[in-house]
């Protein structure tokens, strides 16, 4: 295992420690937690998201002024416990309630919704909205139902501008399901990632081997195939997208391609082009689009391709300028 | 090779293409060219750098109002064309005046600085800084002197904030000198990176070396250990700024932690850290704080550590905000 860390166990303190030293202006860490915060909060609802860590820039580096007020970092590939979900709803509730964005695993769910159960004993106002974006696998094939993946932060940046705009905590949440019901994401995958702590990856494929519809955590796609070129890539995805939306020319998305970790912008932005060239013929308005490194896996080797049916308030909302963020 | 590419030698034009396409309201292709320049012009001095491609986000991803208003795109790891640089200085410039920020290798100086004379003979006014941040190498090991590596980053965010506020092509000129001068690089990397074209890593390391000041372009460095932690990594690079830099305490300096491709960003946050943890001693003021991937090394794993000797107005070009670019 050849990585930039200390010992193996210190990652999740350290790299926490890092990551507000490194905008000391802008946020902080809850005492006593892996909670990281916005310092000054706006009077408005506040955003709660988190879930292991291994994901940066998810969710630290969507803590500020215009997406979520706090995120809660866990061990890598790891649930937070629920008492820290708990300290980030009391460290950033304003009196007008608290939203937790939760990506669909078990681990997080229980926690994040123990978390608010605890809350509204000490009456503080809190929803969630569960985000289910992957579609790599049938439902049927699921007992926890479709995981969370990087169309995380497409909800993060959405809902972030709305509550910023003064929407309330019931407002927020019915955006957010509605929101969650209109975006669909597909991953492949190159290698696994390596959790420290692990020492060897999650799992392999052979240096000629692809797997489609990979998780975030290296959980098991839909298929193995041999490795096939950029344009065969999109093929696969874009056509498992496009059925599972079923729209119509004319029709407006926003797209997102996000990398793994190790996978560099060159071939991001090559991969976007074949799948821009894939949807010549859907005709589709494309008004938003995004790549890069936003819901990562370690330094897994990937990319996933994040559809977004969209609302024109949704494209202003995702349109907004955001500072001191990794948007 | 495990890459997300068609063919080898298609790598550089389908990734200009897809960098335009992620973006069709503010970038476009200077036609005929592997030019990306920003849509719609300030009337003010445009800036323009390059360079060989492979260091996604730079330069292509800081086109765009407030930073560069080209970005030349050689092949991986090679120089553009003066023909390019040409087609891009007659694309931008407004009238007032141009100026390159060059990365300071033979190719690319040459192919600028060809470049320059053919704009000249156009009576087009175009100056150049060259930038040359790495410390690694002591100059007397380097015929062409020192490299241009994440520091140049840093050049493009001052120098392209001052152009829209309207200096003039030699107040820039001098201004770019002055930052230049300012600014000392040093990285450190664990694995090599692979060129699409030559199909294998340019240098390999063994599973338990690293690598200290190897090149954005894997050039050799000056000495290669034992894997170490990054608490060690940081005391090396830290040490040799410090004794480049002779700084004082209370000195105000920006700093810049740039991920190769490779890292992940968990990696550079514990590494920031340990940096930070590093500098306590030296009471630094540390007021602009950046982490991520900014100038990559195709795949590479690794990272450097830069500082900028600020003054204040530097400080205020930096924080500028800018939107529709990687910074």
């Amino acid at each position: 295992m050849k990585k930039i860390i200390n010992q193996p166990g210190d990652v999740l303190d350290q790299m926490v420690k890092g990551i507000v030293k490194s905008q000391p202006g802008s946020l902080e860490v809850v005492e006593g937690t892996s909670v990281i915060k916005q310092k000054n909060l706006n009077d408005q609802v506040s955003l709660i998201s988190g879930g292991g860590s291994g994901h940066e820039p998810s969710h630290a580096g969507f803590v500020g002024d215009g997406m979520l007020q706090a995120a809660v970092c866990g061990q890598v590939f790891t649930s937070p416990s629920s008492n820290d979900v708990f300290e980030a709803i009391k460290a950033v509730d304003k009196g007008q309630g608290v939203l937790l964005i939760i990506k669909n695993y078990s681990g997080d769910v229980m926690n994040f919704e123990m978390a608010m159960e605890m809350a509204e004993m000490e009456d503080i106002k809190v929803n969630k909205v569960i985000v289910d974006d992957d579609i790599a696998l049938e439902d049927e094939e699921l007992e926890q139902g479709n995981r969370g993946v990087a169309g995380t932060v497409l909800v993060h940046k959405i809902l972030g501008a709305a509550a910023r705009s003064g929407l309330s905590l019931d407002e927020l949440t019915e955006l957010g399901e509605e929101v969650v019901g209109n975006i669909k994401t597909l991953g492949v995958a190159l290698t696994g990632a390596t959790v420290p702590e692990v020492g060897k990856p999650g799992f392999t494929l052979p240096e000629d081997e692809i797997e489609f519809g990979v998780g975030i955590h290296g959980e098991q796609g839909y298929k193995r195939e041999e490795l096939q070129t950029s344009k065969e890539m999109a093929n696969e995805i874009v056509g498992k997208l496009r059925s599972s939306f079923d729209w119509n020319n004319g029709d407006s998305f926003g797209v997102l391609v996000n990398g793994m970790g190790g996978t560099p912008l060159m071939e991001q932005y090559i991969f976007f082009n074949d799948v821009m060239d894939e949807l010549e013929d859907d005709q589709l308005d494309l008004p938003f689009r995004k790549v890069g490194n936003y819901m990562t896996s370690i330094e897994m080797q990937g990319l996933s391709l994040t559809f977004i049916r969209l609302k024109d308030e949704w494209l202003n909302y995702l349109d907004e300028s955001v500072s001191d963020v990794a948007w």
